[in-house]
């Protein structure tokens, strides 16, 4: 039956799936962590599938026109258990997680969505805490929840409480940041030490203990890229350091942006903690999630403005003051190793800082 | 801990839960069915937290100033069990019940996000039978899908697949509609006959056969909108006929606005299919759900006019040429009786077409 013979409507499903059925028949946990499988779901059926220029540029989100301005528009499901973690919980991360998306375009946030899927059974108390959470949020990171959905699926079907945020924001520049927009020669900065969200979730999971809990790191970014904008600083891609963490992000943006990305080891700052709590748990904190920190590749010649205001606007959860959370440059792009990323530690060793594959660490976000 | 004295984000949550712990200490299917429950979240949780002049508007979307023009913004998850169904699936679900929220801001629809959470173990065919709906429904709709985000949870945690999508219109005409815009006198138009969405997935669900399947009223709403504008219809109100039903959405549309509703039961079409199978389920079709039918609230010497639109640019599923499917006038707007719905059959008897309390039809959408 062809478009318009009769009442049902039948998408052409004789085409053949673009990923092997034989070797995928199914999704694994590791098609959302964010590695090469997932990679491989947005780079085999989702992109070419809604093919369009602003799913094209594979950013946080997209840039859009509208009237005579720029929006950006993103998107992003919150699953993360538990629901409760040292430094936030599901409706502050929901708020925060989308604002830093925005951020990374470049965008001013103004405006969320909110639709949840809540289990049957869930206590009410639950919901008002994470509902307080996201208001708290929102009036930390300056922007307005506007329109709303919720839906309740039957006990043992969901999982207490999954949030969707979606974001609109405005941007106030000519600037195009993405990954395409990267050069060769560009400076690359990192906003704070990395690694606390993921090992602030995993410590209550394994139910390690420290002396004190270590906290996740999640906060609002749009401060800091706004301050980077107002200084005037040629920025060329920004990337925050959720699923994946800081390897994931650099590889993704070294893949489509064709260059090459060399980072020294001992430059980036890892938290004594965090450093022990990966030991203990087998993780390398370079594919650890992080939901305050980021990337940002700017010209050369801006890379001392810019780590001078970030190092000035960094922000940690729950703290209104803006502090210096570990700003450094961590390395340069340059034209030679087409995609791949390098890390060379203390002593001159180098090697290659691979995507990671399978799910590192599921329901992080 | 106040803000700024320490690490940890602590909204708080001294506050008490605005809806009594004692009576509903958890959640239940029916806060998810868009009855009186739904509302009680709404009205007692989510609107004085997240107060602002869009939400107040408890449109089903927000209309927002972007530079010097009006954009829309909406979002909505789905749930809906079975994934697939006769005239839809979960996918052309996703599409078309966010363009026609939009639609109903009397948006132009532009931009979709999708936001997928998958139950680990989901075939990957199915994932590519709903991803390929989707680009048709956003083809048929005019829409492109521009950002989106995949979560995979474990087995038992999720349903196969639920989908987000966020919308993002744009507004080419100065009303403002919405419940605050209906006047005593305005005329009620309904695009076509109710129930077929709500008893397609019931039929499924309880192995219910008739000759030929129901199949659901899915369909885009935003051409027929778009044409009524075009065509200078004042009109002061829309809702599609989602959760709920039109019993629902008159009564919200009455409650926002303070004003009557009068219906003459008769105008109203129900096919004698969708008819039966509510006989045999127990259920009133003025509570079922449509995912291609809406209710417009217009000037009264405006109504021939829309009533023609209406009956011209109807669609149904699947079905690309226009067509009248069975709009009328319905009913009227009166002062009196403030937030009242009142329905009148053949012989004159009048009785209050209430709100519904509980779940009639979980997990219809």
């Amino acid at each position: 039956m062809t478009k318009g013979e009769g009442p049902s409507q039948k998408p052409s499903w004789q085409m053949t799936c673009p990923i092997s059925i034989k070797d995928y028949p199914k999704i694994t946990l590791a098609h959302g962590a964010g590695g090469s499988l997932t990679g491989q779901l947005i780079e085999k059926m989702f992109l070419p599938m809604f093919d369009n220029p602003a799913l094209a540029l594979q950013h946080d989100g997209a840039v859009l026109g509208f009237g005579n301005k720029r929006l950006a528009l993103t998107t992003d499901s919150y699953v993360v258990q538990p629901l409760f973690f040292p430094g936030g919980n599901i409706g502050s991360l929901a708020v925060y997680g989308t604002v830093n998306d925005l951020a990374m375009c470049g965008a001013r946030p103004l405006y969320l969505s909110a639709g949840f899927i809540l289990e049957e059974g869930l206590a009410m108390e639950t919901l008002w805490q994470v509902i307080q959470a996201m208001k708290e949020a929102a009036f930390q990171a300056n922007v307005q929840l506007v329109t709303g959905d919720t839906k309740v699926v039957e006990h043992g079907k969901g999982d207490g409480i999954f949030i969707n945020t979606s974001g609109v924001g405005i941007l106030e520049h000519e600037l195009l940041i993405a990954p395409q927009s990267v050069r060769s020669g560009d400076v690359i900065l990192l906003s704070g030490d990395i690694g606390r969200h993921g090992m602030a979730i995993m410590a209550v999971r394994e139910g390690l203990t420290f002396e004190s809990a270590i906290e996740s790191d999640l906060a609002p970014l749009a401060e800091v890229v706004l301050k980077l904008l107002d200084a005037r600083v040629k920025i060329h891609c920004l990337r925050d350091l959720t699923r994946g963490g800081l390897a994931n992000a650099l590889n993704e943006i070294a893949k489509t942006a064709g260059l090459g990305i060399h980072i020294r080891e001992e430059s980036v700052p890892v938290r004594q903690d965090v450093r022990a709590a990966c030991e203990i748990l087998g993780l390398d904190p370079f594919y650890v999630a992080n939901e305050g920190r980021f990337i940002a590749f700017v010209r050369p010649d801006h890379a001392q403005r810019a780590l001078q205001v970030m190092k000035s606007y960094g922000h940690n959860a729950g703290q209104s003051e803006p502090q210096d959370l570990g700003a450094r440059v961590i390395g340069v792009v340059n034209a030679g190793s087409s995609g791949i990323v390098t890390l060379q530690n203390k002593i001159g060793t180098r090697r290659i800082l691979d995507r990671i594959a399978g799910e590192q660490l599921p329901r992080i976000c």
